[in-house]
């Protein structure tokens, strides 16, 4: 069975899953198997040069002729204060020595964030077909300029308001985050007290009050939860813990590992390690600030600071001071190529007939 | 189509939907109604005198003579701390002078709580044939007791720890309540942090754990929702907010507007009217308990606290100062019969063919 619906045409895709844009664990490689399959691929560029943007969009052009997203982070930078970090630096200072993590204090440049609009020219440029943004809207003369070249534009949203202000500014195709998904909150409209809706519940009330077609997001692991949602009036659903242990994957195998022994009371959502709300598995860094009685710092500002500790982690390969972003229901995540699990996912869901 | 599986059989009911036990909203007229028509009514006595208890069951019986489950809740009773009280029992006092609301300081017996335990005589005496049972496990004795006669016992887990708990313990059914539930948390194992879990989440992971059947709780509130759960391996559902606004109901007015008007955003998790966390439209009390700075007394102390407040705004219609209890997905209550609304859901899910 050929499968058809307006998210599909739109997208000119051939199944209604898109794999999640997920910063640091999502390649080239990764987007491009899930676009050769027949999904819709999305590569994670937010707050990334513009030099790397076109470096990651000319990698994966290299490995499919399929047309794939390319996601952006559309908040507005703010100029940072740089007496508000003092008292955070100092603590991860410690808290580095303490765990004997060698913590490079970030240099200024890294506190000069750019902003999601250097980077629509090189969208231009690489004439990308699909943008998705995150943590935002587009200001109207970028959705404007994307508009005059046919793109195809996906926002986030978190609750039914920013739905509907999606869909005034006539955005195509709108992910609904459920409370379940793994990584950042995408909203945008307020954060204390940050929106917590359960994925069924916000399909059901966005489809009854949004026309624009919606992907589900948040705990979609299987065929059974791809069904549910479909079902539930979602024209397709986004995918991504489950992708974390993927071959194409960039995630370190603790990481991985971390991710399939998860149960769903494991993740946490917190504003410790970047600034902003966001799902992960608990571990030492996301405790060690929590419990520090410091200000945390906005987003992206808590990201630069934690950025080092993150990476010395990483190469270390020590889970407990980097980032496991995960979604609730990620424990079902395996490590087999990207590809033979979107397989299993229309498979399951009886995406082809 | 006749449905049937193993919890339709368990509990000899026609369709696989519960209405769920609601203190101070659901009646004997209202379970009865859901019995009559082929499912299972819930009559909530949790903290009632044996007395209460015993009128309500009759009252029930007088309506249906089809089985009905009669729920407790399962915690165990801590001798009250006079001194840990003085702090908010001023607060309310201060608050209800300035909204001109008539306060009676609630009499020392409001604080000597029955245990549930005293109410299971009466279960036995007036042959109820299911047990629901909430904020814990009943003990092993009472168990015990209870399995003698041959009684269906239904527990309440909010993360996978919980059911494996109850299915240890040989209960027959075990709700799942995912985060988008109106009303009390059910769990028992944490409080803090509190299990989140998206409905779909916990019942894909649940059912993988524990083979004891699932109702599904939280945002089901029509056709799709329930045939999203069932497909997601819940053996049923329970049904809550769908019949706040019933015509058996005993939610006034105002509270029955409220919830056809909630947003899925305008209902938060609170401690703060009885010590436990529940989920409920925010209104003034919830608002000047939460930001009073004082500590909350835990359950059900804070309930005997606030009793009178609720009571008093509830006489006179006041919405802002009583709890509306209320899941995220509440918005679609209709006000008429609950045995139409029951129509409703069992044709809007196809179970009768």
């Amino acid at each position: 069975m050929q499968w058809s619906n307006k998210l599909t045409e739109l997208l000119n895709i051939s199944y209604p899953i898109v794999q999640a844009p997920m910063l640091s664990v999502s390649t080239p490689a990764m987007v491009a198997a899930i676009s050769n399959k027949g999904g819709l691929g999305s590569l994670p560029v937010g707050g990334l040069s513009k030099e790397k943007t076109t470096a990651l969009i000319r990698q994966t052009k290299a490995l499919t002729t399929k047309l794939f997203a390319v996601n952006l982070f559309a908040h507005h930078v703010e100029p940072v204060d740089a007496s508000s970090i003092l008292a955070m630096q100092d603590f991860l200072e410690g808290l580095c020595k303490a765990n004997n993590i060698d913590y490079k204090m970030p240099s200024p440049e890294a506190f000069q964030f750019a902003s999601y609009k250097d980077q629509v020219e090189v969208l231009l440029a690489e004439d990308v077909p699909v943008v998705s943004f995150t943590f935002g809207i587009l200001d109207d003369d970028v959705i404007k300029q994307l508009k005059e070249r046919k793109i195809i534009l996906i926002g986030t949203a978190t609750c039914v308001k920013e739905a509907l202000l999606l869909k005034q500014k006539g955005i195509d195709i709108i992910v609904a985050q459920g409370i379940e998904a793994g990584g950042h909150r995408g909203g945008f409209l307020a954060n204390e007290p940050l929106p917590m809706i359960g994925l069924l519940t916000l399909i059901s009330q966005m489809v009854n009050k949004v026309t624009t077609p919606i992907l589900a997001a948040g705990g979609i692991n299987d065929g059974k939860t791809i069904k549910a949602a479909l079902l539930c009036g979602a024209k397709g659903v986004q995918v991504g813990s489950a992708f974390i242990a993927s071959d194409e994957s960039d995630a370190i195998p603790p990481y991985k590992m971390a991710v399939q022994q998860a149960t769903e009371t494991d993740t946490v959502l917190t504003r410790s390690l970047s600034g902003k709300w966001a799902r992960g598995i608990r571990n030492k860094l996301m405790t060690e600030i929590e419990t520090a009685s410091i200000e945390v710092p906005a987003f992206p500002v808590q990201g630069a600071l934690t950025g080092p500790i993150r990476l010395a982690a990483q190469q270390k390969r020590d889970k407990e001071f980097m980032a496991l972003w995960a979604g609730q229901n990620c424990s079902t995540a395996e490590m087999k190529p990207a590809g033979e699990i979107f397989d299993g996912l229309i498979n399951e869901a009886e995406l082809v007939g």
